[in-house]
């Protein structure tokens, strides 16, 4: 297939040297540096040898594609949605953002959707080099469209060495990367610690419980079993910082709306105190660092 | 008068450097290093010229004097017990601490005592020498004893350049710095910021003034008033950085047990989840920063 890469950073970059095997990619990226060191030098994953080449424009050249897969930060969707409106109305279009802020986003597109959450720890470290730090899988679901014919695209998508699986219920999906979200990256952000960090600290450990019971209760989910998600998730990527850990280490704006701040809207008439002290520490420090929307 | 002054810390050389000029002033220290120096090169305030000579011994060392001041930290109180119950049961002593957890230390003593707060901002820059960051004035009041006695001392060491004020409830003396401790303290610490900055910040200022109405609730005091003085206080020093900041930055345990944990203990059955937050936070800093009891 020809695939069309939406995002130059981590996911951006893993997605495009693993799809690259099987598939032609272009990747699109928002700096004309960034596409120019991609043409010229490929892509690379560390750890790993050789070198993918691949195809790079820039955002605003979209083009035709049989398949767009969005890997901008929730906070950039907006910036996006144009330029999707301008492709062919038929074109699949996969959603990898964390939250659930961009369903709103979203709405107004007429193209077949999937959406889908990625378990995969990458971190990019150059331009054009990622590390792919926690090897996982991508979990697909339909959004919108006829979804026989997603589900055999999520299929043509799918290697052993980088899987793409394919679930019933799209917002089920979300729901559970949400409540992963708001328990690990706002906590891990605050105190500056690694994912395994949270468990082995037995206050952040209790102060995680908390934030997971609050967002379990207003998004009508099992707390155990969600918990025991966030367990093996921390235990598994123990070394791993969150991406807004890593947001907030590079003064880059958080996805705290989208996290926190989704479940905050979404629960009103709730008592989630701790998530919403977590969402006050991100914006208080997104303000202390001088970061603006 | 003899006074013993007992901690080297920035409140232990600041109360030195002051009452020397109208009194005899013994500094009681920890560490022979400290004691040499303030022997030998007497105690300086910064930005102030000229240096008093005191005498400087060890606290294990501590001998009859008209009165004690006792300016360790509250986390040293129980430490320091034991060497107070050697010297004359008419001495009086003088409590400098944070928070109320000391109550429950000095309640074996039979010395008469009072209790103080203050309201000075002082930062010790090297082991003789501390930095007045802000003026402002000590507050005591009669815990045991002779009211009028221990109000004719407090007498004694005013001075119009380092003023001593006596109160009539030591209760509310102490609550009411209780509070401004409780939401300065931790919210400073963790965010890393002066004491301006929580007022100047929306969703710190927001946070703060949740956190007035917690300890208000618990401790029984007028939120109005209090949060008045809050922000009086974080104006008036917005310079500076509170003790638990400074604590924080230099790897030092913080006196959260003796604020926070204190409303948490007083406040069972209260609904206060942000002085909980900050609370856990603390404790999962000081195992982070590997500071143990």
């Amino acid at each position: 297939m020809n695939i069309g890469i939406i995002g130059g950073g981590s996911t951006g970059l893993l997605l495009s040297t693993y799809l690259s095997r099987q598939h032609s990619v272009t990747i699109y990226v928002r700096k004309e540096d960034q596409r120019i060191k991609l043409m010229k030098d490929g892509v690379r994953l560390s750890n790993y040898p050789g070198r993918a080449y691949i195809r790079a424009l820039l955002s605003e050249d979209l083009q035709d594609e049989d398949c767009v897969i969005i890997c901008v930060k929730q906070v950039s969707i907006s910036a996006i949605i144009p330029l999707l409106r301008k492709i062919r109305k038929n074109t699949p279009l996969i959603f990898l953002q964390n939250g659930m802020g961009h369903l709103d986003d979203i709405k107004e597109l007429y193209h077949p959707i999937i959406l889908g959450v990625i378990e995969h720890g990458a971190m990019k470290l150059e331009d054009n080099l990622v590390a792919h730090t926690g090897k996982g899988k991508i979990n697909l679901a339909a959004y919108q469209g006829d979804e026989a014919y997603l589900h055999s695209l999520s299929k043509k998508l799918n290697h052993s060495d980088f899987p793409f699986d394919f679930k019933e219920n799209y917002l089920r999906l979300l729901k559970e990367k949400l409540v992963i979200n708001a328990v690990i990256n706002p906590l891990t952000a605050l105190f500056q610690v690694t994912n395994g960090e949270v468990m082995r600290n037995r206050y952040l450990h209790n102060m995680a419980q908390i934030i997971c019971e609050e967002a379990c209760a207003v998004l009508e989910m099992d707390y155990a079993t969600r918990w025991a998600r966030v367990e093996y998730i921390c235990e598994n990527t123990a070394k791993n910082r969150s991406s807004m850990f890593k947001d907030i280490m590079d003064s880059r704006k958080t996805e705290i709306e989208a996290i926190s701040g989704y479940i905050i809207k979404k629960g009103n008439g709730f008592t989630i105190p701790y998530t919403r002290f977590l969402y006050d520490s991100m914006k208080a420090i997104e303000i202390k660092k001088g970061i603006t929307d």
